[in-house]
């Protein structure tokens, strides 16, 4: 490829209409789950380009499992689904938010509303964990 | 490792105090940087060990930066730092979640105020991405 095509690309893939999401080795791209009304990050996941088909077809917020390395709806055992009200990419296209409304009372398997339900805190000198309660 | 001390290790992992990031083959979390006060996501990148302990011990934001291979302060060109005012992370320690402020007019390299400027639709049939303006 030559420097030209590589600029046309990269104007493209910044700039451009085309949804052509930048899968990393693995097929996968990075996916945060953002409450579409009070803003709060609830998850991030990943997912390959048939979780990114089944999630802009459905609806349903869709992710590949690295552990289990099989695609998955959320919620598809708990119930706590995530319907999609809007999907972002950024400028590389190698990453998704999902602005979602959450069915079910939380997120987070652990059964916390988001998984991000600590923050780092370092008064006591090396940083620590806290939860925190939002 | 046996499977009590793998229960306990998940234990800590999701509920304790510990700070541990959950770094990748490649030594890596993902960071996700939030406005503090707007609640808009504004960019996802990477961080190294090396990145969080910068970011915990400065307040400005560090990432790791694959492309170049190496340690970078945000901002540290464009002079758009993000000053962090807090720091959570998830459920696994795969994850961070920064919430900034954001100096200067735009997080993107790309001069826009996040790199999350566009948007999924398929009103014309397939997926193609829209420029948003908030």
């Amino acid at each position: 490829m030559n420097s030209t095509s590589n600029i046309k690309d990269k104007e493209e893939l910044e700039n451009g209409s085309s949804f052509t999401p930048s899968y990393n080795a693995d097929g996968l791209v990075t996916a945060v789950a953002q409450h579409a009304s009070n803003g709060e990050i609830l998850m991030l996941a990943h997912m390959n380009a048939d979780a990114v088909a089944k999630t802009v077809e459905t609806g349903k917020a869709h992710f590949w499992s690295r552990s289990r390395g099989k695609l998955w709806m959320k919620g598809e055992t708990s119930g706590n689904t995530l319907d999609v009200v809007e999907i972002l990419t950024d400028c590389d296209q190698d990453a998704i938010v999902m602005k979602v409304a959450l069915n079910g009372k939380g997120a987070c398997h652990t059964g916390a509303y988001s998984c991000f339900y600590r923050k780092v805190t370092t008064e006591s000198g090396a940083p620590k964990l806290v939860r925190i309660e939002r």
